[in-house]
C-alpha cells in the first residue's frame, strides 16, 4: 500500500426533508451572505428553491442567486458568479443541484477570492484559498458533494479540465434521496454509470495487496448493480435511491481509493467525447470504459478476473483466466445495456471520422496518459476505435 | 434507510515513517503545549517516543508527558492527566499507542476543559467542549483513531462506561503500519476480533434495505478474514498490516454504520467480562459474540444466512436457511479458533458461577438492552450461559 493522506471533513446531513435545515447549517459553518447557485428551472418548479430560501430567511441569512448551470458546466457562468460574489461580498456558496452545479459553485468559490482568472486553477495552479461551498444534492452521480474535484469546460476551445484540492470539499452536504425521485430514467442511469466509473478508475491499479480498498470498491459496485434496476423499475423507491446516494458519495470521496495508484484515462477519454458532442458524461463513460478495459486487460488478467468473479459473479476459469476476465467486461456491457446506456459510438451519436479531432483535443503529444497502462496517442486512437 | 448525520473530519496521515511529521501536524491543528500520553514502556524502548519528541522539538512545540495507561484504561490516570493539563496549560493531547491510550487521552481532553468530574460524560452528560486530541496509532483494533467514542473503567466499582461525541474525533491520526509489526500474535488477533465486532454490531440490524452499508461491512469483514492469517504467519508483512490498519479505522468511524439501527449488546456483555477478569477486550468479544448470535439468530434468519454466504462463503441452503445461518456462526467460531482466540468461558478463565455477578454489574433491572433483539436481564443470563 502506498503512503497517503486522507481528509474528508464534509458534514453530511442525510435523509428525508433535511433541506429544511439549510439555514442552521449555513450559520454553523459561518455563512452570512450566500450565493445560491443552481441549474435549470426544475429546482424552482419543484419548490425546492423556495424551501431553501425559507430556511435561510428563518436563520436571518442574506442571499443572492445565480441559476443557469448546464450539464458539462461552462466557464461563462463561473465568471458571472465570481463577479457577483465580489460585488455583493458573498462569503458562502450554496450549490443546489447535481455535479455540474456543484462543480460550477466550486469554481466560483475559487475565483471569488483570487485576483487572477479562476481558470488558472484548472490549468494546474495550486489552490490556496476558496470560499466555503455547501451542497444540496439533487442528482446522484458525480460525487462532487464529498469530493475534492471540480470539472469545468472553458468556452474558449471547449476544453474540459479539472481542479482538485481538499479546500474544495464542501463544508456540508445535504443528501435527501427524495429529491432524486423525479429524475428521468436516463439521467438516473447516467448517474449510476458515473459512480461505477469513479470506483473502477480506482479499482484497476498496479498497486499490489490493497485488499481493503479492493473490497470497498467491490461493495460499492455491487450496490450500484443491485439498486439501479430497482429505481428504474420504481423511481419512488426511497431506500434504493438512498443506497445509491450514499454509494455515490463513498465512490468518490476517495475512502475506497487511498493508498493505491489510480487511473483516470477513461474519464479523460470521455471528457473529449462530451466536450465535442455535449452528450451526458455517464453515457460517454458507458461507451469508453469497455473499450479501455478490452485494450488494457492483458496488463493484469487476474485483476480483471477478480473483477469478473467478485463483482459480476462469474465462475473462475482456472485454466484460462483470460476467459473470465473477458466475461466480466461482457457482463459490464450487458448491465449498461440493461439500464439503457449506449456502449458504442453509434448509439451515442459519435462518429469514427471524428476520432482525429478527439485525439487532437486530448493533446497528449509525446506524453502518455494513465498509470495502469501508460497510453500513447496511438493507444488512445485504438481505444476510440474499439468503441466504434 | 434512516436519516443520519455523518461527520468524520479527522486528517489521516498514513504510511511508513509518517510519525516523523508529528510536529508539522500539531502545528497545523493549533497545538502549542502538548501532553504526550502513552502506555507501557514499549513506545519508549522502540524509540518511537524519542522520534515523536524530536519532531515536536523541530516544530518548536512544548510538551509534557504522562505514561502508564493500561489495557481497559482506568479513571485514576485520567484524573492525573486532567490535573497536569490544568496546571501546565496544555492545549493539545497527543496519544501515542492503541485504543486504550487514545480513549484515556479523550477522557483527559474532556476533563481538562471542564470544572466538574470528567466521569459525568461517561454517565451520559452531553459533550460541549474538549481539547483537540491527535493520535499516533500503534495497535490496530479499537478504531478510536477515527471514532467518536472513548471507553473508561472507573476504579470505584470497576464500571466500564463509554462517552461519545463528534468532538472526540481526533483532529489528526498518524497510521504507520510498521509500528504494529512488533505486536505479539495474541494482541494482533484480539485487535482483529475487535474490528470484526465493530462491523458486526452495525451489521445485525432490523433496518431494511441498507445494501450500501451491508456491502461496506462485508468488505471490511472479508478483508480482516483475509489479512489476519497473513500477519500471524509473518508479523512483518507490511501490506497485510496496512490493510488491517485502514480496515480498523473504516470499521469504526461509522461510514459503514450510518442510516441503520446498530446493536452494541455484545460489546456491553463483554465489558462486564473484561471489567471482572481484566481479560483482553478482543478475547472477551470472541467468547460473547457467538453466544449472542446463537441466541438472537431466529430474529432474522435471512440476515444471518446473508452473513454466512457473503462473508463466509457458505452455500445457501434454500430449503433451510436456518442451516446456512448456523453454518455462518460456526465458521466465525472456527476462524476465531484459527487465530488463537478463545470462544468459551473456560478458555478465557471465566466461570459459570460468576454469571450472577456479571448480570449484577450489567444492571439492566427492568430495562432492556440492544435493538436487533431487546434483551432483558434474563436474556443476558442465557447468553452468558451459552458462552460457558
Amino acid at each position: 500500500m502506498n503512503n497517503f493522506n486522507f481528509y474528508s471533513p464534509t458534514y453530511f446531513v442525510f435523509g428525508k426533508e433535511r433541506e429544511n435545515e439549510t439555514g442552521k447549517y449555513v450559520s454553523r459553518f459561518g455563512g452570512k451572505k450566500v450565493l445560491i447557485h443552481y441549474g435549470s428551472g426544475s429546482v424552482v418548479r419543484s419548490g425546492l428553491l423556495d424551501r431553501v430560501k425559507k430556511s435561510l430567511q428563518e436563520a436571518s441569512i442574506e442571499f443572492c442567486e445565480l441559476g443557469g448551470v448546464v450539464p458539462n458546466p461552462r466557464s461563462g457562468l463561473v465568471y458571472k458568479g465570481v463577479e457577483i460574489c465580489k460585488c455583493e461580498k458573498v462569503d458562502f456558496i450554496l450549490a443546489v443541484g447535481g455535479g455540474s452545479v456543484i462543480d460550477s459553485a466550486k469554481a466560483i468559490a475559487l475565483g471569488a477570492v483570487y485576483d487572477g482568472d479562476f481558470w488558472d486553477f484548472y490549468n494546474g495552479k495550486r489552490v490556496e484559498k476558496a470560499l466555503p461551498v455547501a451542497t444540496i444534492l439533487t442528482l446522484t452521480a458525480a460525487g462532487s458533494e464529498g469530493s475534492t474535484g471540480s470539472v469545468i469546460t472553458h468556452e474558449n476551445g471547449m476544453l474540459k479540465r479539472a481542479a482538485n484540492s481538499d479546500l474544495l470539499r464542501p463544508v456540508f452536504s445535504i443528501l435527501n434521496p427524495e429529491l432524486t425521485c423525479s429524475l428521468p430514467a436516463y439521467q438516473t442511469a447516467c448517474g449510476a454509470t458515473d459512480m461505477m466509473a469513479h470506483v473502477m478508475e480506482r479499482y484497476f491499479t498496479n498497486t499490489k495487496n490493497v485488499e481493503i480498498t479492493d473490497r470497498l470498491c467491490e461493495g460499492i459496485l455491487l450496490t450500484v448493480i443491485n439498486e439501479t434496476p430497482k429505481v428504474l423499475a420504481d423511481p419512488n423507491n426511497y431506500d434504493a435511491r438512498a443506497n445509491l446516494m450514499w454509494a455515490g458519495m463513498v465512490a468518490h470521496n476517495d475512502i475506497c481509493g487511498v493508498g493505491r495508484e489510480q487511473d483516470w484515462s477513461s474519464h479523460n477519454l470521455e471528457h473529449e467525447l462530451s466536450g465535442l458532442y455535449d452528450v451526458a458524461h455517464g453515457a460517454g463513460l458507458a461507451v469508453m470504459f469497455p473499450a479501455w478495459m478490452k485494450y488494457v486487460m492483458n496488463n493484469d488478467v487476474n485483476r480483471f478476473a477478480q473483477f469478473a468473479v467478485r463483482v459480476w459473479g462469474c465462475e473462475m476459469d482456472f485454466q484460462n483466466p483470460e476467459n473470465t476476465a473477458r466475461k466480466g467486461i461482457e457482463k459490464y456491457e450487458q448491465f449498461m445495456t440493461s439500464i439503457g446506456m449506449p456502449i458504442r459510438f453509434s448509439q451515442l451519436g459519435a462518429k469514427a471520422e471524428d476520432i482525429p479531432a478527439l485525439i487532437k483535443t486530448l493533446a497528449l503529444g509525446s506524453n502518455t496518459m494513465g498509470s495502469f497502462v501508460k497510453l500513447t496517442e496511438d493507444d488512445c486512437r485504438k481505444i476510440y476505435e474499439l468503441a466504434v
